[in-house]
């Protein structure tokens, strides 16, 4: 296991991707990132909340904005969020 | 006017608020600080990027993620977040 993660925030339910983040804190991982694109970001922000109030001991080392040219949608420059949380079990 | 200002960011378009925060940088500002709650949280985001982009010497200083408990809707527990800007006009 990588000793950083990154967790990808799409379109389900906020608890779906805290139960991915808990599985990524269990396999070791020493820090975790979740990423949001668009309006994505505020259920980013959302599942690192909940992660902060249900998982002891889980802290927001960083939180980063920058930008995504999506080439796809024509080049138009999309905002994301990208928090990055300390594994509450690694030393 | 004070060193810091906010700038709540709501439904409209980016660019409405990229100009308030404009305003509030040529007033003498030192910092500004923009919030968004709940899904307002991606135009926030969207904004400071636009200002970054635009007007030259703008300076992300610090992001923060918070909670906001909304006691009309129930008690729901609302995500916030607030991106601390440094006036580039400002000394």
């Amino acid at each position: 296991m990588n000793s950083s993660s990154i967790v990808v925030v799409g379109k389900k339910k906020p608890w779906n991707y805290v139960t991915a983040c808990i599985t990524v804190f269990n396999s070791g991982s020493k820090t975790l990132t979740i990423r949001g694109r668009g309006s994505n970001i505020s259920r980013a922000v959302d599942v690192a909340n909940l992660l902060r109030r249900n998982v002891a001991g889980t802290q927001i080392l960083e939180i980063r904005i920058v930008e995504d040219v999506n080439d796809a949608e024509n080049s138009r420059i999309i905002p994301v969020i990208e928090i990055v949380l300390k594994n509450p079990h690694s030393k």
